[in-house]
């Protein structure tokens, strides 16, 4: 394997790739994971459940590159033909491999599950190929050399390549020698587009540094800003445009690395040994949900309320039917006592209320579809805003429910500026 | 073009796809849309903004193929390189193209935008190509012969790229002039493996019909079984095979297409008139988060506890403190007082209360991480089970979550039999 600028290719498989039936997110893994080394991804190859499609495929890639990492098609079923392939190209038989038996045979022990005929298949692997551990999943990963090409097999199932690429990871950077000089910072932000922040960074005028690169990962509800730099020489300069970038969207930054919205404020609560309780309508359980996913999160939320009917917001968290009758339940008065009774019902230090219109139905012209009221803060000290943020159901309930994290983050940090969704996404 | 079975391949091209910034969806959507008019995708390849790579890539491609859909390179910079490519490889010169010329003045009109240098690129087509309408956007689609080959030239913009495949898919089928023949038949399933599904069709022994293809997607928390034929004398066929998976997993089966746990459950719920409530411990609003993002979730879902806490149980749900202390929060006496409380404080028909171990912590020799125990179904019988499901803790959320929304279905259907997850993960 040579030590220069090694061509790394992907080839993934699968008929649920292929028919579009499932997106794939794991060539994008593999590329992210990749770079921590400075690994590019040369070219990728995706076909279907073919097994003479694939050897073709397989030998010409190997032909050409120094590492190949093939992605899917590991699992018990018929259709799961990587083993077989690799071996049919490596010109070896299929043996059952001791390591992957043992570790099927742990994996199914640990679920009470009995070790059968199917799964038994997952541990017939190529003569020669080496295992590389599962911490999660039945079907183990393994590796093989095809001339000079290093063939990299990993799973379909996301979560356990996930797992699997720290090992593969770490073992290619050793291999390959490359000089761990690449620096990747990134920054999670909430209420930014990508358009808006690359305008921002232009409007502040001033040259940016060629030696850094920057990369915008938009998603819901986070996006990622990246500063990538090559050589420890440019490390100044990536501190410097990591200064600019707090400058420009300061209180809008969320954290580095991984950080979720969710994470953050529990740790800025145990911080300040303060608790949170969820008082939601539209957004149904989901400000719950996504504090509720992170470990430890009992420490600092007790109680969510999910009322959705007028009645529940009555009995439950004891709003004034008057206020209801009055107001409606997409209102400012409504927010504000379903976050007083939710504070008081959890003894709670903080509350997040929401009540709003995801639609597809129950909009009106006064109140259209994507109309939300929003209320936060502390007992006498509750802050309201009314939001129009128009977008599918599901996405609209991610938004919002980040929102109101958003604004408990804010508060716990004593920011008082307005984010710029608030200015963007204003009901007026 | 033949007409029979046509080659179609897929080009993809952008350096935000090579390095996993951005996740491709575009091929998916391409495939699905492909799919309507029976045409697979037989291969796609996806390189970075590299004019050479791309050149031989079309080259190797179109000679193999009857149709190559390239998608991204279509904007406005220099990095967008397909029209040139296209060009090069066709041995034409690029020419400003009067129709698209138009388009882009009609599209700067409407916005109030000076048609700029920049835009102007995106006239300059292969001679001889004709545009394909980009009814949302600035940048035209294009399609051009290359020897045997159409080649289609589409944006990388997911809407922009929607927005053009209707006009791509109705030419694409009246050319080919394809049978519409294919038919596939999707089934969801909940509490089934794939390796397990696998082995029960290979046990129940006679032979699969040749003329049905048999997949499965395995996602969390579902499983879909699909049955795939590529002409009307195999319908016969497909319909025994419905036939033979339903004897095989009958109450595993939720419904077909892309139907969703909460999805049936709110549906059966409104066929009987009745409502829903969930006392969430470990699973943290999860499971009426996945109730609410189903639109019109309101009519039989209208309250959500969420207690994590033994005092928040107590105060909230009215679970006894002695039940707690005696039994632990994670045993069947506390699940049965949580659903009950849930049951009379929302005023609901049945209820589904979870309290667990989701881990990593919190576990000890006798109930170790993954342990939960599950209530569900009416006032006076409400049943209840314990289940150990050591996975991750995310996993573990939505698994659990979906655990209890099909026991809510199963109770709906009145299915009596346990399903097979319950001897699976039966603790002990």
């Amino acid at each position: 394997m040579t030590t220069q600028s090694p061509v790394v290719q992907l080839l993934l498989t699968g008929n649920e790739i292929m028919s579009g039936d499932t997106v794939d997110s794991n060539s994008a893994m593999i590329a992210r994971r990749l770079s921590e080394i400075a690994l590019g991804v040369y070219r990728k190859i995706t076909v279907g459940d073919d097994p003479e499609l694939l050897k073709t495929e397989l030998r010409a890639m190997a032909d050409a590159s120094d590492v190949v990492i093939i992605n899917g098609g590991l699992g018990p079923t018929i259709d799961d033909l990587t083993a077989e392939i690799l071996a049919a190209v490596a010109g070896v038989p299929l043996r059952e491999h001791p390591e992957a038996v043992a570790h099927l045979e742990t994996w199914c022990a640990a679920r009470n599950l009995q070790l059968n005929a199917a799964n038994r298949k997952q541990a017939m692997l190529p003569e020669g190929a080496s295992i590389v551990d599962n911490p999660i999943g039945s079907a183990v990963g393994f590796a093989m050399q095809l001339g000079q090409c290093q063939v990299i097999c990993t799973p379909g199932v996301p979560s356990e390549l996930a797992a699997m690429l720290d090992a593969i990871v770490t073992d290619l950077g050793a291999q390959l020698e490359q000089p761990a000089e690449r620096s990747i910072l990134r920054l999670q932000t909430f209420g930014l587009g990508e358009s808006t922040a690359q305008q921002i960074i232009s409007d502040a005028g001033g040259q940016w540094p060629g030696e850094v690169d920057l990369g915008f990962r938009a998603g819901a509800p986070q996006m990622e800003i990246k500063l990538t730099v090559e050589n420890h020489a440019a490390l100044p300069a990536q501190q410097r445009c990591r200064a600019l970038l707090e400058e420009l969207f300061g209180d809008h930054i969320i954290g580095e690395g991984d950080t979720q919205l969710a994470e953050r404020v529990l740790q800025l609560l145990q911080q300040q040994g303060s608790t949170l309780t969820t008082a939601e309508s539209c957004t149904g359980g989901l400000i719950a949900s996504m504090l509720t996913r992170v470990p430890g999160s009992s420490q600092c939320f007790h109680a969510g309320f999910v009322t959705y009917s007028n009645t529940i917001k009555e009995s439950v968290l004891g709003v004034q039917r008057g206020t209801l009758e009055q107001h409606g339940a997409v209102s400012e008065e409504v927010v504000l006592e379903m976050a007083e009774g939710a504070l008081q019902r959890a003894s709670a230090d903080y509350a997040i209320a929401v009540s709003g219109i995801a639609g597809p139905d129950g909009g009106s012209d006064e109140k259209p579809v994507g109309t939300v009221w929003l209320a936060w803060g502390q007992q006498g000290q509750l802050r309201t805003r009314c939001l129009h943020w128009p977008v599918e159901r599901s996405l609209f309930q991610t938004m919002i429910a980040a929102a109101g994290l958003d604004m408990i983050r804010r508060t716990l940090l004593g920011i008082d500026e307005e984010p710029r969704y608030f200015v963007q996404r204003s009901a007026r």
